[in-house]
């Protein structure tokens, strides 16, 4: 039997404009997941991916959660066993003033840079989770069924801090566990190339409270013997980072491993100008730890940052107290084998340590979870290497991810398996924002993407 | 001719029930000078003691000013001229549910502690500045006149900023210089032990915003290479102590020197307990410069307090933002011959000299006053601590004042004379609070006190 991808990729050239049209259906459905007043609207996107997936031979099903349903899917067969990761739900559409047209009444806009198909969720995630969608119709068209054994997986909460999730890969971990997870939710590395995102941040988010005296004072009665607690804290959090810009915590960064030297070369490779990235945000020079470039402090060195600080009178003017307390909030990115546990009471040791006898400290545990790096093991990973670096015609690199993107860390840590995560986003698609696109390129080439990976795995 | 003291006193014993009439009439008027519904009030409030002064032989006048007036008297003859400051203005009365009775209706109730009248302003500062009118019409009822030569100044925007009494000074300065400025708007130390203030501490209020990048950034975006400003601010305000608790600004400690060894006597005198003042308010450790005592770090030590901090995201939960700025508000306690102007500067220049080339600063003024160091060269010092002796059977002790008079400073500054400051309010006169009360005996014992110190400088 000859190789039928050259065909597959041929009827998804042909068939463009019903792709189109099936991911404009999608789009029309305001499965907004934090708006109450959209949940029957997360229940129909739910229900038209069942009906989808069903025409494409899956066995679908809408599975209820306490929240909005997930669509589980289970089709092909074979050895190569894949599990597919998207959300159908999105965000809100507010300031709807600054929409050019109605969010989902979807159309496609020829613009300077292509067409363009402009909705809410269109490129988060319905765009993206309908390149792979799109890449198993062809296949099944083409040869009548998949060429692989796939489980699709599709939550409507993403948006909304995915409050079911876990629970439901923990009851259902037996159903869901494949080799590796597929998860189309990321972009193109500077709008053009293609990448693969070969490690996440992980995130400790804490809060710490120090009180003093019991009560505002005057700075004129107290001023002096009684201790303030905003020094208290400035002097303690002033002390987070050395001269050097490296974090000071004892153990910090143990289990942080250097970038393999190939991984670098390929960031060295890329298009990325540090002065660029930071000129745009009005910034010129690199915070953090002296040595390092500006792709490591991103992808693969931890950091520390105090997102959140108040103390004492903050308002118009003046006023001469003494606070009573002083507030922050200190978030840590963790890299590697970094343990969120030990690094939230390694801070809070320290912390404790340096406080004065008259000042108490509380803490507040906002979340964690550990970096994702992926062990690029599965032959997903060489797949789509090469699958990508045909389409985008150029190679795909090997990213890491500076924001944290829990759900990686979730099929590692309950499932047991790496997510090979890659995606067609551009900068430019405004996700979150009004006038949310996504390029007619991004989700066709992209569909040529996964039939490729999919012949790959399947092969 | 006898010493008319004696008799003078006598008198204020016998009128002890006019006396309280008289002040009940100008507690009556609700002279609240923030709030512009009572601006007839404070009018009339000085109206009231226009007639009440001219009854006593003053030639006295309502003196306008862009706010409420000022009341400017003068009376009596002979070498000494002394200048009576007192303020008709009485703070709002909200919340109004917690008075037990009608706040301008004053009533005498008897109390465990002996009888009180209780009313807004009866403390603060009505009974007070009473007690040098009662002293003075006890003189004129007795004598037939005034001891001495008395300028009255009453101002009624004490309690809202004084904010026309600064030009007033200006414009009026030959008027108003006298030897020494008497002044009616302190208490008891212990609410036993008579005082008077040898001095007072000065203020610089300040405010410093550090900026970053040019907007709020996803800290999972831009966290490591981007500068966070509240990782600078608190480095800088984190330094401004060092660990024996002084303030490290260069050139801080110019100009402050040390309470000579009689003062420090009198000091060591007074009931206070360092632990009894801290335990109020919850602390047990002295905060300030080690080896300095409680009462140095209050009234002879300067300090530096951040009175408040705010940077980023500070509600409930948590959100991942690297703020593009941080701010604080930061104020100085000065002492001694400490000089506001060079104070403020030496705290820009070494933020400035700390900031990272990547952040910008600004900083807002918010007001300054030298510290008020009398030289207690004038007889009324020794004749008040001679009345206060006698008057409250236990020696009068000279004080520091921990927080900032402006109107002794003025005084120095605008007229070039000292200000004896002593008073007869207690802690639990409830000023500024609901229910506030003077004592009958404050009320009277003050009084006294006046009329022998007024009898000491005429004789």
């Amino acid at each position: 039997m000859s190789d039928p991808i050259p065909a597959v990729l041929d009827r998804l050239d042909a068939g463009q404009s019903a792709a189109l049209d099936r991911l404009t259906a999608l789009l029309r459905i305001p499965s907004i997941s934090t708006d109450p007043a959209h949940a029957g609207d997360c229940e129909a996107a739910a229900d038209w991916l069942v009906a989808e997936l069903t025409d494409l031979g899956f066995e679908a099903s809408k599975r209820p959660t306490p929240g909005h349903p997930m669509v589980v899917a289970h089709g092909g067969a074979g050895d190569r066993h894949v599990l597919f990761y998207g959300h159908y739900d999105v965000q809100p559409v507010d300031p709807l003033a600054l929409w050019t047209r109605d969010p989902f009444d979807p159309v496609v806009e020829e613009t300077a840079n292509g067409p363009v198909i402009r909705a809410r969720g269109a490129s988060d995630d319905k765009g993206q989770l309908m390149t792979f969608l799109e890449a198993c119709r062809a296949w099944r068209d083409e040869t009548g069924s998949l060429p692989c054994r796939i489980t699709v997986l599709i939550e409507g909460e993403e948006e909304s801090g995915s409050p079911s999730l876990v629970p439901f890969l923990k009851d259902n971990a037996e159903e869901l566990r494949a080799e590796v997870a597929l998860i189309c939710d990321t972009g193109l590395f500077d709008d053009r190339e293609p990448t693969i995102l070969s490690s996440l941040r992980g995130l400790v988010g804490e809060e710490i409270t120090v009180t003093g005296p019991d009560r505002d004072l005057h700075s004129g009665m107290y001023g002096g013997p009684a201790m303030n607690p905003a020094r208290v804290l400035t002097r303690i959090l002033g002390g987070l980072h050395d001269d050097d810009g490296a974090v000071t915590l004892p153990g910090f960064y143990d289990g942080v491993a250097e970038v393999p030297q190939e991984v670098m070369e390929g960031w060295r490779g890329l298009n990325f100008s540090a002065e660029a990235f930071l000129g745009e945000v009005g910034l010129a020079d690199l915070a953090g730890e002296k040595g390092r470039t500006a792709l490591e402090m991103l992808w693969s060195r931890p950091t520390a940052e105090i997102n959140g600080l108040s103390s004492g009178y903050t308002g118009a003017g003046f006023k001469t107290v003494l606070p009573s307390e002083a507030r922050a909030k200190v978030s840590f990115r963790l890299v590697g084998g970094q343990d969120p546990a030990r690094i939230r009471e390694s801070f809070r040791d320290w912390v404790l340590a340096q406080m004065p006898g008259d000042c108490r400290v509380t803490f507040a545990d906002h979340g964690a979870g550990a970096a994702a790096t992926m062990t690029m093991e599965h032959p997903a990973f060489d797949a789509a290497r090469d699958a990508l670096g045909v389409e985008w015609g150029m190679p795909a690199t090997l990213t890491g991810g500076a924001g944290s993107i829990p759900i990686a860390t979730h099929f590692q840590t309950i499932l047991g398996m790496d997510s090979m995560l890659t995606g067609f986003a551009k900068s430019s698609d405004a996700i979150h924002s009004p006038n949310e696109k996504y390029d007619v390129s991004s989700f066709h080439v992209g569909a040529r993407c996964w039939a490729r990976i999919l012949g790959t795995l399947g092969g």
